[in-house]
């Protein structure tokens, strides 16, 4: 079981600088994991069953670092606000529903079923702040087939009523949280999520940082995402030198546990050099930046750092659940950030955009995102023959065309999960 | 014929300002021709046919202003350039191979199905040089169903030899380019189209003023795109004291008949002066505006001083031919405009954008673009079941929600276009 040979005109990056494009390949995958990729089928593989996609692209499946799941219902509405207003009149009101288990059941069956039937193989997802909805939607992930890390969402201050809870309850639910689905499921896991520093009190995220020290669970949050919440985040904080040390000194920043920061649009020097002496995994997710109005992240400079980016939908502040779309909107963005706001930082290019969209973010979840040897095998097959042409075309640029012209509906005809065919 | 009601939940701008949405509207049609939206079936259109839509989403077609045809078969390759040597190592090498009526032919029937299946109802179209291949895509797009202006580009200086006419050669085929296809057509048009600046001589742009008066036909070109291309166009023509203005002194800036330009990222006081004396129609392409690295374009600005402003895809340089698509970019790069660039200048909003993609554009037509009374019936039909959500909807946050969830597939199930339908 899980142990194939998958056919077909393959890409993947190995790194930021190198995309590896091979027509009629050999994938050979044993026990769900990626042996190597052959351009010749090996003689030890012929007896394996053959899943045969000649003529069809296949990738590594895409990797969104950042999405929340409550907000699905609402995306494609309400652009018209800045974060923070935003927040107040449309992520919280509809968040707030989810104290309802059943409008948390009609709507995480919607969303789980369109991340079903994306292109994204792996997600690092926000719930809300109620812990038997957020548990309905990892059972509902958890269905779907893809690899998730799912949180429970912290809130104990400067938010709606509705949606606050004492630090003590918010610290005891998380444990529990943390304690009923660590061993449930297959591919589903518990994060540690405080939402963002204006909305939780120092206390609460340092025991949030002892919970993720003592259970061993990764953390998601947001940081530097606008001027003004950065402005609210240093008031609250005045002891903190930078938004990102308030994290870090709670044990939240990469200190005990991998770490996944949505946005980085505006971290200065500090936060970025503390980000990479941590490993902080950032979460770029420009078509929300662009939504709320927050701005364009320097993700060339974190590049060149070598920082670790991935990349985010961030559902409802971007309106798609589609990587490819974040891919093209990457390199959109960064085209801008170079024409208008430092002509040293080179646009963004194809393979880069492309490693983000898979290593990049895959490594968040341990050997995921690419068809190295080791690596557990998710993959996407797309049939781009629905997008026709008159000219010869490459392997490459049909890989390039699919993701530029893919969007959400991208062709997309199989998807495997660490070796499983859900799609 | 061509008379009839439609009903359905009906969305227009009648204004910039105004956004009217009505569920269970009936729009009664006659003769093509728009007669009013009615919250109720008036007596006297009792009669006429019903085209029944309940339930579904009723827009005004999307008017694109700017579009290259032979581009489409590379949209979604090659941005990563700046405009000017993007154009000599993509657009230039396959637009030479539209001497191949036999390429053409191929390419074409591509392009005008992609059009015809599209939300698009109007478009105005840059051919290339070659004019047996326009006329050829001009026999394509009336075959469409869709009302399109369509220019034998003009190119005798700063271009590859194989897109370089004599200055002559490219008047003389131009007449009789315009002459051939004049009244041809019931929805085809030429226009003329000179490409820009640096690839047409100032004696070859007199001459295209005087056709265009001669034969009143109205004008397309692109102008102030990229620093590039402004600061060459500047060397060519040191007695002009800004870009448009080498235009104006040809009689080919809205002097003799209607004229749209393309981009206006850079345009300066001056220019933007006289493209609001002249009435010169402003093809806002956010997309290609962002992949070609050219910049934003100060939209506020041009709403804020009355200009005329509408939507353009600029395939290749845009990725999609949805007007959806760049309705949504427009939204987004006028949010980093404010943010980065200056903030005085409010981010568009939703009616802005629904206005800019169809009467705004529409316009250029004539009466396009609107349900109002007199109006050519051009309308959309939009299955908007097809994006599933928990929450109740108002009609006009379902119309919202098709434009930016939409994208190039939007659940389109009938188009109309002057009356007629073509989907």
């Amino acid at each position: 079981m899980n142990s194939f040979v998958l056919k077909g005109d393959v890409v993947f990056c190995p790194t930021n600088k190198r995309i590896i494009a091979i027509e009629d390949a050999y994938i050979v995958v044993r026990g769900g994991i990626c042996e190597l990729v052959y351009g010749k089928l090996p003689d030890d593989a012929k007896d394996l069953p053959l899943h045969d996609y000649t003529g069809k692209l296949v990738m590594p499946g895409m990797v969104d670092l950042h999405i929340h799941a409550p907000q699905y219902a609402y995306r494609g509405l309400g652009a018209d606000m800045e974060l923070l207003d935003w927040l107040e009149h449309y992520a919280f009101k509809e968040e707030a529903k989810y104290a309802d288990l059943d409008y948390a059941d009609k709507a995480y069956a919607i969303f789980a079923d369109a991340l079903h039937s994306s292109a994204t193989t792996r997600a690092v997802v926000f719930g809300t702040i109620h812990r038997k909805s957020t548990k309905l939607l990892m059972d509902k992930l958890e269905e779907s087939g893809i690899v998730s890390y799912v949180g429970k969402v912290n809130m104990d201050r400067n938010s709606p009523d509705s949606l606050t809870e004492s630090t003590e309850d918010s610290c005891r639910r998380t444990e529990r949280f943390i304690t009923e689905t660590s061993d449930k499921y297959r591919n589903t896991y518990p994060i540690i999520t405080p939402r963002f520093v204006p909305s939780c009190t120092d206390e609460l995220l340092e025991k949030l940082g002892w919970l993720s020290e003592q259970y061993d669970v990764p953390v998601q949050s947001h940081l530097s995402e606008n001027p003004g919440e950065i402005e609210w985040a240093r008031g609250l904080c005045p002891d903190s030198r930078f938004y990102g040390e308030v994290y870090d000194r709670a044990g939240l920043f990469g200190n005990n546990a991998n770490t996944v920061m949505a946005h980085c649009v505006w971290s200065g020097d500090e936060e970025i050099a503390l980000m990479k002496e941590r490993g902080v995994y950032i979460a770029h997710c420009p078509a929300s930046n662009m939504n709320v109005s927050s701005g364009i992240a320097p993700i060339r400079r974190y590049l060149s750092e070598e920082l670790r980016v991935g990349l985010g939908s961030d559902i409802a502040g971007g309106q798609s659940t589609s990587i490819f779309t974040a891919m093209v909107e990457a390199m959109q963005v960064s085209r801008l950030y170079w024409r208008h706001i430092d002509n040293t930082k080179k646009p963004l290019n194809f393979t880069e955009v492309f490693h983000m969209a898979t290593k990049g973010g895959g490594q968040f979840f341990g050997k995921a995102g690419s068809f190295e040897r080791g690596y557990e095998f998710d993959a996407i097959v797309i049939d781009d023959s629905t997008l026709p042409h008159p000219q010869e075309l490459t392997l490459l640029q049909r890989a390039e065309r699919a993701v530029w012209l893919g969007g959400d509906k991208t062709g997309l005809i199989a998807k495997y999960v660490r070796g499983t065919k859900i799609i």
